[in-house]
Order: C-alpha cells, then structure tokens, then sequence
C-alpha cells in the first residue's frame, strides 16, 4: 500500500469517530480555529510574505500574486467567515423524511456526513480556511492539497487549524495537508477511503481530475456563461448587466464570455454596449452581422462560441429567436450559469425553463452565482453535473442521507403473503 | 456519428421539449399508457409467450424463466402501478428553496428533470413499463435496454407505451427502445446527450457498465447486506428477522449474506438459529469460534465475508462487540441496508449512526429495503453511492434542481464596491 493510500485509510477510519460528534463540539472546534488563527496573524503573515517572495523570484503574473497574497484584511475575513459558519444550522442529523410504514415500523431519512472529501485547490490560501471550516461544520474529514505556491502559507494554517481542532477534541484525521504534487494521482485511486473529490482551478486542471478518477468528483471545468439580450430588452439594464457579468472579474468561473442579442434590438443595442465595454478595456469578436453593425469588431469563429477566455475579450452573436439563443447556450454553454434581459415575462419564464444550466437569470449579472451571495455562508466549489448539489455547493451538498428502519420484529414475508398490510403514515 | 449517438441527440433535443410539458399533460400520458396497456393484455401475452417458448429452448434457468413470465396478474399490477403514479404529488417544478437576496432580487431553487436517462436491465418485462412510467412522470426522457429474452413482450409494450404517450401529446423522444447488445458500449459513450445510466442487473454486469461509463452511473452493484445479533437481542425476534432477511427472497440484493452475533449471545442463539435456517434449506458457513458451537457448519474463509451469495447460504461470525461489528460491516459490506437486533437503545443508536450504508436497521428484515415498501410508490433502483440518491430511488431520484435569479437590472459592482448589501431573506 502507497503511503497516500495509508494516510487515506486512516482518515477513513476516524472518519466514523467524525460522524460521532455532536454539532456542538463541532462548533466548539470551529470557534477553538477562529481564536488560533487571531492569535497567530503574524506568523500567517510572515509565512505568506515568504511565498510572495518567493513567487516575485519565479516570475509569478501580478494576478496570481494577488490571490496569493494573504494579509491581514483577508485573515480576517476567514475568521469572520469561520465564525459566521458556527452559527449556521446543522447540516448533519436533520431528519428530511419520518414516515410509519406500519405499526411500529419507523421510518427516517436523515442527514449524515458523506465521510472523507479531498479537495485540491490552487493558490488563493483563504480556501484552505474555507474548505478545512466547511467540512468540519459538515462532519467530514477533508484530506487538501494546496497550490505549491502557496505551500509555506498552508503549512502554517494548516498546522494552526489541526492543532486547534485537534485540542478541541476533534479526531486527527479531520484535517490532512498533502504537499506534493505527486501525491495528487495517488489520491485519485484511493477509492475505498475516499468518498469525493472536489478540485478547484484551471479548466484543464478539473478536466485532467475528472479524466482519472474513480472516485466521484464534484465540480465542473467550463464556465461558458452566456447573457442573451431579448427584443424586449431595456437597453440600459442590458448594458449594465453585461458590463458586470464581463468585466466586474474576468478571471471567474461565473463571468459572461459570449453575447447573444435578438436581431430587433441589435442596431439599438450594439453601439452603445461597443462604447461601455471598449471604455472598460474589453476586446469583443463578433460574427459577420455583428460586424455589419459594429464594424471595427474583431472576427469570431464558431471556436469561440466554446471558449472561455477568463480575460478582458467577449464574443458578441446575433440571433432571431429566442429559441435560437436557447439552443445556442444548450449547445455550446457549460451549463453554469446564463441570463436572459428582457422585460417580457412570458419570454423570460421560457428562458429560465428552457435553458439547461445551474443558475439561470433573468435582468441580473451572471457573477451573482457564488455561495455567499446566496445566502449559503460559503461554497467548497460550483456543481455544473446534474446529480447531487448543482451550482453554487455549501455545507447542504457536503452532506447525504442513510434510511433509518426501527421495527419490533418485522419481517417482510407478513407483507408480502398478505398477513400484514402497509399503512404509509408521514410523521412529519 | 453512429447510429446510436444519433438517436441519443434527437432524444436530448425532445428533452426539452419534455421540461415545457405541464404535470397535468404527464399524467395524461401516463393514464393513457395504462388504458392502451389494458386494451392490449392478449398481444402482451402472447409475445411473452413466444419468449418464454425461446426461453425453455434455450434452456434457460426456471428462476429466470419466471422473471420473464409476464402474464395477466403482472400485467395489471403495472397497470395498477401506472395508476398510483398519476396520483403521486409531481416532481418537478417544485419549489425547494426561496430567498429574497436583496430588494427585487428573488433566488428560487426549483425542481427539474434531469434530462435524458439511460435504464439497462434484465428479463423482468415489468421493469420496462415502471421505469418508462417513472421517467414520464418525472419530465425525463427514457432510453431502454432490456434483456435479450424478453425482447418480444419488451417490444410489445415498447411499441404499446409509445404510440399511447405520443397519441397523447408527448415528444416522440419520450420513449426509445435499444435492442442490441452492442448498443451498449455505444450508448456509454453517449455524454454529451445522456445524462444518467441506471443500470439494473447482476454484479459483473453493473460493475462492468460503471467502470465504461464517462456518463454518471446510479445503482449498485453488490448487496452484501448484514444482520448483527447484539447481546442484549431478543433471541424470537433475532431469529425471524434473520430467517426474513435470509430466505423471503435470497435472489434480491437486500437478502443477508452474513450474520454477525455478539460472543455473550452466541450460545444462545445459534442452536435455534440452525435449526429454523436448516429447515428452510440454508447451507450455513461459520468461522471456527462459530464451529465450537455449531460442529456441523461448514467452513468460512475470508473471502465468505465479501461475498453476495444470492441463494439458500449464509455465513456467521462471532464479534466481541458492537464496534467490532460495525467495523466488519463497514469494512466488508457494499453500503446497501444492514440490521442490528437489539433490545439495547443505546446500542441501537450507535449502529444506526456508525454503520455506513444507505439503509441502517434494527430489529426488522433487511429485505424492507425497496422503494414500494418505503412508500415512493416504485423505484427505478437502489443506490449505495454517497451523491445525489442513496438507498431506494424513486421520482425525486429522477429530479435535479436548478436556481433561478430574477433582478432588475441587478449587478455585482454594486455590492462587492459597497453600494448595496445583501439582505437575505427566505421567502418561504
């Protein structure tokens, strides 16, 4: 057995003294991880000044060493977040179904854990907080692996948060740091110990996780969000709604990469969303009859209806329905998140029904999907697969469900030889 | 493209045809399927006993010969079934979470099928008009596999079902039937038009479809499902639920394959358990500690811990404990149901938490395990994986979520520059 496989098999086991804890020595813990890391903001802070050091030296891009850099503000948001989380109901034993099936035979869907998570994450260090918080709040135990630029960073917040849950009497293996890239395949094959896999990053990052494990992984790789302006637009709001959902972070999952607008509100549409966006630095690719309108845009081949460039260029396409926007964003979309602007609420509800993605918007910014926005608290990742949590994933999609069956005796040859007869009854 | 990748697209371009279709119009559709299925009890009949004719000069096996008999009782029980289905509440279009975000800024989470979904099973023709049904109600279209010898009565109510739900206004996408073997690998490749594969059959054959599949897989493979008889059991009850869960129906993945009985209770228990399973014709395997009470049993090896026998044999351990068995059960088991009996409440709690299965048990046969006896009104398989459904599936199982967004124009500078906060505020 591999030494990550060994590792594996031992948070699995103390996975089961996880499920174990009450919600209160789970919150206790939390708090104990707040205090530890107020406590030691000049040790953070001097591990992540030595990663940004280091970052300079590598030739890291200004972008990157933004999400790297890890100062006092943002230690300070991840307390306030960890702190934020206590006060959170608890996602683990919430009793969702309680049903008499007959006399004296009970019964109970309830939440549990899903067990052990690894999540593989990249630079920004306040998601090793986020993550470490989320899945003890959840009762599971999470097995990380940090951007290696960030490595000093993490060890220290990860020594700080293990010793703080660990004092606080949370079992050891709620907390495992993996430092070595090496050790990211090995943990993909760890499928008896591990349950999920969430990767966080780069496109082809996801898609290379996703390609080779055999454990479920939850997350998506695209984010090809559309905004589709109807006929029935009001031009100031498309505008406004656009400009965010391009330029308010380029570099999001959640931000727009392709525009497509009804051919009755093109020509009013195009020459004033060409001024804003070109005010704001945004390069735009256009097909023929956008170029017919705007004729300075740049050329746009059918690739960049599927590409997501993270970066200040959006790809501008006409349409003369709204099926035909429909169809566009089913078919070349990520299934993320799309909107539609119009002041047509039949056109709208078409949309929002039709279009076959995790968010769906009607006159508002396709950067709104994130956790905290709605209301979650905080999100370990964004779900674009259909099965369990889909779009933005808090402490609800870090938990599952076991049937509970209390009887006195019951067996099943009385019900089916028609001594004993089903009375379904739900309880609550 | 081949054959089948072209079938699959034109269903995903009906599936959303499918999502616009009202409850009501579903359960139209559904209550014409049952009235065509009725109208055509003799030609049902009469394909099913053409394969059955092939079946018996195939020599194929009386246990599944009876799995193919389709005749007038199992007709109209799925026309029964059918029946229920229009009464149960509809599953989509449900509203699961309502939050007003900010002023005028409404998030809705809203139930929605899940697309297009790919059902492979064995013999049992009825599971053909469940799972066609179960799709229907739940807005997803439905591609079929049966086995190949049932393939004349799958035709029959292939052909059936079909022209009822398109004469009654269902996209003709709704229902498609596979009929060879070889369609399978193809239809596995289908990812970008199917979007969940259940498959339904022996280990080797799920096993080999979920290690295939770049399509999400919802099923189980194993059922390697236990009792543990606690110290403080009833000995009466011990055995009924054992003898329950062992022959009511062995062929089931929720019979037990192995009973673990604490050392305390041991002596107690395993002479009259020996008699009642031996009467029944129960090869019994133990281990040694087993054998120094039951000289007669015959000899458990290690791999007897792991294995779904699936007929008239079990095997037996003796435990120290209760975590000893709760561990051999999390160790060996496949996560489907397993039972504790016990008169001990403390003991039963700390089962009914630790045991890590989608069905945790006390004092009642493992064989409760299934979604007509849970009251979901039937079930398109049952599922050991921790995402989405676990345990029986029934319609929610079919059902995925999406969030809708409704603004005004709404973006997210306004708020990450100050401008606006966010005022969450459930709706309902």
């Amino acid at each position: 057995m591999n030494e990550i496989k060994k590792i594996a098999a031992a948070v699995k086991a103390d996975s089961f003294r996880m499920a174990c804890l009450s919600g209160e020595a789970r919150n206790d813990a939390l708090r104990a991880m707040a205090i530890a890391l107020a406590d030691n903001c000049d040790g953070i802070a001097r591990a992540n000044e030595a990663d940004l050091d280091a970052g300079e030296k590598a030739g890291l891009a200004a972008p990157l060493l933004k999400r790297l850099k890890f100062d006092g503000e943002k230690i300070a948001d991840v307390i306030a977040g960890t702190r934020d989380l206590i006060k959170l109901p608890d996602p683990v034993g919430r009793i969702l179904l309680q049903r008499e099936l007959d006399k004296g035979l009970i019964l109970t869907r309830v939440s549990c854990p899903i067990g052990v998570i690894g999540v593989i994450f990249e630079s920004r260090p306040d998601a090793l907080v986020q993550i470490a918080a989320l899945c003890l709040k959840s009762g599971n135990c999470a097995i990380l692996k940090g951007g290696s630029e960030a490595k000093r960073t993490n060890r220290v917040l990860f020594e700080i948060l293990h010793a703080a849950g660990t004092d606080a009497g949370v079992p050891a293996g709620f907390l495992t740091l993996l430092e070595s890239r090496s050790d990211i395949d090995e943990l993909l094959t760890c499928h008896e110990s591990i349950d999920l896999i969430i990767p966080r990053g780069s496109n082809a990052f996801v898609r290379h996780i996703m390609d080779r494990s055999d454990i479920p992984v939850m997350g998506h790789s695209d984010g090809v969000c559309h905004v589709y302006v109807d006929r029935a637009a009001d031009i100031g709001k498309a505008v406004a709604v656009i400009r965010d959902s391009k330029v308010q972070y380029p570099a999001a999952c959640n931000a727009a990469e392709t525009i497509l607008v009804h051919a009755d509100i093109a020509e009013a549409l195009l020459p004033p969303l060409w001024d804003e966006l070109k005010s704001k630095g945004v390069l735009m690719r256009g097909t023929p009859r956008i170029a017919g309108i705007l004729p300075d845009v740049e050329p746009a081949t059918e690739e960049d209806n599927r590409t997501e460039y993270l970066d200040f260029i959006v790809s501008l396409a006409v349409t003369d329905s709204i099926d035909e926007a429909i169809e566009h964003i089913n078919t070349y979309g990520s299934h993320h998140t799309d909107c539609i602007v119009t002041e047509d609420e039949a056109a709208a509800e078409r949309f929002l029904q039709l279009v076959d993605s995790a968010g769906v918007y009607q006159n508002c910014s396709t950067r709104f999907a994130d956790g905290f926005r709605y209301g979650f608290g905080a999100e370990v990742g964004i779900g674009t697969g259909k099965l369990h949590a889909r779009g933005p994933v808090g402490l609800e999609g870090l938990a599952t469900y076991k049937y509970l069956l209390r009887g006195d005796g019951h067996i099943v040859a009385d019900y089916a030889e028609g001594r004993r007869h089903f009375r379904f009854k739900d309880l609550r």
